[in-house]
């Protein structure tokens, strides 16, 4: 008897630290990363197949085209989407789930797959923010300020996802989904077996 | 800013371990037990006060008249009840707050308190829990046999709980509790406050 495993969707602005949180994550067992596509530029330290599957534009929409893209959305210009194949596989084989994806594209997952458990990674503030954005994007100050407003307006859709955690001190934001993956997973909605075992119904 | 605490309501069959569980969890700070009222006569191993107010049906029924009850059942004859006055105190303390409550009284309290997580402490084996009250009732297998029959019945009411967590081994038991509270505490519906601090609207 495989308990079906947990989608877990993990959003954030730009700068919350999302790659940082998941690699970590990733190192448990039972839990899959699930690799997002996109269209936009590889950054120097990311990974192509880890980080995202870096795509073109053309290649992407061949994808749409051919229902094999689980939702898409264009974000500053570049597609990001899931790429259906393996999820469902995974969650019967009882693991844990984990999709890294923009606001927008979260809440059509959440329409998709209504027991997903959602996951809006915050900033302790927005200085903090600024400042990672400054180390990341080398003093491009007006890239800075677009995407601290964009990340503001993230936040404010923080309060459609089920949990939030604050990733000021990684290993405390990496506890803190692992605590809520454990809780997930007592849950009575995913123990009807159990209930029904100890009643020796099955 | 005082964030407000969790009403944390357990049930469970006699034999569950109930208490034993709670006796754990109340070492924790932040943990304040409810202690339940009952007319029903206290067992060798109990404490007035710590396990339930032991009190005469009289009393028992002044208070209810006095409006003084938050719910109460009526159980193999006995009256079980939560008194009132000091939950809601200890929520705006930012308790954590945990009633132990018959099945029945779960459900009005969820009606009172919709914001209240509900935890079912299920044993692992109907035989397991046969055994278990075999060495408490002391061998009086008929009544062994109706308490049986009254647990069955309970268990089937374990799915309008939001959590089960099975009590085999007692640390894992009492873990499970704290992983359900730790969680519980990052829902975004508990963290309005945080949100609005971090975009500094409060």
């Amino acid at each position: 008897m495989n308990k079906k495993g947990i989608l877990l969707v993990l959003s954030g602005p730009s700068g919350s630290g999302k790659d940082t949180v998941l690699n970590e994550l990733a190192k448990d067992d039972g839990i899959q990363l699930s690799v997002s596509m996109t269209t936009r530029a590889k950054r120097d330290w990311e990974i192509d197949g880890t980080h995202y599957y870096f795509v073109t534009p053309e290649y992407f929409k061949r994808k749409i085209e051919a229902d094999e893209v689980l939702e898409y959305t264009v974000y500053s210009g570049n597609y990001y989407g899931t790429p259906k194949a393996a999820i469902d596989e995974w969650l019967n084989e009882g693991k844990t789930v984990v999709l890294k994806i923009e606001v927008e594209g979260a809440a059509n997952i959440r329409r998709i797959y209504p027991d997903a458990v959602s996951v809006f990674l915050l900033p302790p503030s927005m200085k903090v923010l600024e400042e990672r954005l400054f180390r990341r994007e080398s003093e491009d100050t007006e890239e800075i300020k677009r995407r601290l407003k964009i990340a503001e307006s993230e936040i404010l859709q923080a309060e459609y996802y089920d949990y939030v955690v604050v990733n000021d001190v990684l290993d405390y934001a990496v506890s803190d989904l692992r605590t809520i993956i454990s809780a997930e997973n007592k849950k009575t909605s995913r123990n009807k077996d159990l209930i029904n075992k100890i009643l020796k119904r099955i």
